[in-house]
């Protein structure tokens, strides 16, 4: 089984984005997803949406600490995100699957794209594998370099290339067999911008000779990073100013 | 049969964007999809893109007049977007299939987000049918407005509700008895800003009264105008100018 743990945020394009993310994952078989909202308690649009999706879901919820939330005016690198998210995801895989399950356990943010054959690339995960994801960190891809024999030689990346893992949250997987043997691996606040990953990765005692060479010794993208453009609401947030919003029983 | 014309033109997110969409189309059943490239010749990513898709698809191209391309520097909104390609798909429909054939069309851009449900709505289409589109036209939704009987009584937008049809591309769906039926209904890049939904329908002799409300009387959201951001490559920026790119045997 391949447990996804996907963060995920109350915003306009959030039911849009799980809607596709849900669509994707309902061609992959052997799957559980575990969904965390950064939100003090669990929302009725995410509730409703995960019971009609048609996967098999745990629906968790952890606030990000305010210190650490961004502003809406803040550019989207100031604060690591998704991590009381992530957090809270690893958790619950480490309090409610038995140690023997044979299971993967990978990070999809909500907002970025997968493709298909990914899904089996990371079931064959005997301890940690990696993939260059399209579109991240400010390059074509990054993530692994030059790799042989399924192993991971080099990194390729522009920016802070001394991280022990230079890749995106992505770009890797983990047999769940080391949650269970590092039980204190996870993600943490005050980790530097760009560390989250690799702060997890060391975490489970990984260096880069672990990291076995998917996605065809990486030199196939099979998950972009892409974003969601914040929709523009122009008029509803004049219509909202006026106490007259679009009709509130409507849900987008 | 649903046919599903899709423009799509060459940008960073663009392999991306037509594999999640991809994925959404594999769980619709009778579909047939007419993607158009927006340029002179097809593009070897696209070509093996769609051969290796999974759907039933017809791959056509028609570059936009240079007069009316948007610049990498222009809002996207200063030039109607695909106009050319649309026409050809309508050609495509208009040449090779039977007028005897049951068949619904729909224009489906390639970055918005879809339901599933809405398929199903759009295969009851007589004539021809409407409803809401999430985060549009500057608001929450937009579309139909009062409904009653399962015919459209009002629209509810915010800009220029003089427009017959103030309605997005994605907010409609006729039956294509109507295209042979008006063999000149089309686009065109002259048509003023917003009024391309609206010369298209009326070209077909549509008004208002003839609209079918589908999606529970339109209080339903099942299709939203998401719009992905553009890629920042930053540093691929900056290797491109060393002339010194990312591996380009890459596909992303
Ligand atoms: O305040 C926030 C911002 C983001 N996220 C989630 O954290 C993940 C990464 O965030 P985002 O996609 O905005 O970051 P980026 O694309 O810049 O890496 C996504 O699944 C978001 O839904 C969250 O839970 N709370
Ligand atoms: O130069 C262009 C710009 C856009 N499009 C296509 O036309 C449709 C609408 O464009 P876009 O999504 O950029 O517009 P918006 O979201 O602003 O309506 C999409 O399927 C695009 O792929 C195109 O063929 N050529
Ligand atoms: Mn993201
Ligand atoms: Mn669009």
């Amino acid at each position: 089984t391949i447990y996804a743990i996907t963060p995920t945020y109350a915003r306009w394009t959030q039911k849009a984005d799980l809607t596709r993310l849900s669509q994707t994952l309902l061609h992959v078989k052997n799957f559980h997803w575990i969904v965390v909202e950064d939100a003090d308690r669990k929302t009725l649009l995410v509730t409703k949406f995960l019971s009609n999706c048609g996967l098999k879901y745990t629906h968790l919820n952890a606030k990000t600490d305010q210190n650490f939330k961004l502003k809406d005016s803040d550019p989207n690198w100031l604060m690591p995100r998704g991590v009381a998210q992530r957090n809270t995801g690893l958790t619950w895989i480490r309090n409610n699957i038995s140690p023997q399950t044979e299971g993967y356990l990978y990070f999809m943010d909500d907002d970025n794209t997968y493709d298909l054959q990914l899904f089996k690339e990371i079931r064959t995960t005997q301890l940690a594998s990696a993939w260059p994801v399209g579109l991240s960190g400010g390059l074509k891809f990054e993530g692994p370099g030059f790799c042989k024999d399924g192993k991971v030689l080099s990194w390729y990346t522009a920016w802070k290339p001394e991280r022990p893992f230079p890749i995106d949250m992505a770009g890797f997987a983990v047999n769940i067999k080391l949650l269970f043997q590092y039980k204190e691996a996870g993600f943490s606040n005050a980790t530097p911008r760009g560390y989250l990953e690799s702060h997890f990765l060391t975490g489970l005692h990984l260096t880069i000779n672990d990291m076995e060479a998917k996605a065809n010794q990486c030199t196939d993208i099979l998950v972009w990073h892409t974003r969601t453009e914040k929709a523009k609401m122009k008029q509803e947030d004049k219509l909202i100013k006026l106490g007259k919003p679009s009709n509130p029983n409507i849900e987008v």
